[in-house]
């Protein structure tokens, strides 16, 4: 069994903000000691303006047509009443991020994830500004 | 170990319908005591037309933007096969909850989520009218 | 305590491509032996054009509703640069499927799943053409 210490890790990582889309895949591979066996990583981002997700992490896709379709779904240019309450500008990318979700789960199998090989697992940040962002994991 | 018994809990409430947002953060927090140690919370709303997210929870957002938003990605009263062949008019709410997800899965430590200040857990219930809900929850 | 042999299963199927939704329901209840006591069953969809949610599967929902509401949100005909970058052409089916995303996790019972009367675990294949997929299930 494991214990509790050995099970969980945090990547803490600085982002640009405006969906900037980070490769995980990477970070994660600095934990695969910790993936024995055949189980799941569960994946968490903290904060309510950023999200998780798998793609296929290619410029076109994450740099250009990742944009352009959430800026189509929920543009950042409407008028949201959080911004009015709250004096802030980041009303669409609360709302991008519960449309995405903060949670991800992954199969491994002795360490490597069992993904496709053009799958990678991706953190968005939908925010207005770099932030530094904290993901935990913990293996199940 | 945890027995089957101890590591599941059953969370049952009322909703207005019509995409009510329900904070499930006070009512996770009446069975802090099952999550012991490092682990995860998983969650999961039963029924075809409610989903589970996360979000800011403030007025703006979950009385207003996050409504129009739904509003404006799938209408209420755009066309639907799925009202025509059941003389139903919650179609749009199949097709919302379905994009959103009915699960959830969240870390915690010692008894508390490890979601950020800003970050509640919400039961969105798309459908026309008042329900009973019933989320399941499983300490993994 | 489950060995992690037992605990994993694989579904291979075959899809039409094009947002065909398969009901895993009756793949996932052959495997019903292995969920024993209160758990979790995770799924994950292996591949970046293809995902996994809950729905009524019905006619009007599954091939009508869902086919126009994701032609709405993400069309197949829009310009995509992953596909003038890669000479391919379901730009749109990669971002359907992060959006929907590729991991499901769903609480049983004594081997029966606990999901409504009218909400079947799916997949989804967003793919252009026919394709074999392959969801790994694993018991938490």
């Amino acid at each position: 069994m494991r214990d509790a210490a050995s099970s969980r890790f945090v990547i803490d990582l600085g982002t640009e903000g405006s969906g900037d889309i980070i490769n995980l895949n990477p970070e994660i591979a600095r934990h695969a000691k910790l993936m024995r066996g055949a189980g799941v990583l569960h994946l968490f981002v903290i904060g309510s303006t950023a999200a998780l997700t798998t793609i296929e992490y290619e410029p076109g896709l994450v740099k250009q047509d990742f944009q352009a379709v959430m800026q189509q779904l929920i543009p950042d240019d409407a008028h949201y009443h959080h911004e009015a309450t709250w004096h802030d500008d980041n009303g669409h990318a609360h709302l991008r991020a519960s449309l995405i979700g903060p949670s991800l789960t992954v199969p491994f199998q002795e360490g490597a994830l069992l993904t496709g090989e053009y799958q990678q697992v991706i953190l968005i940040d939908f925010d207005t500004r770099p932030r530094r962002r904290r993901v935990i994991g913990t293996i199940l």
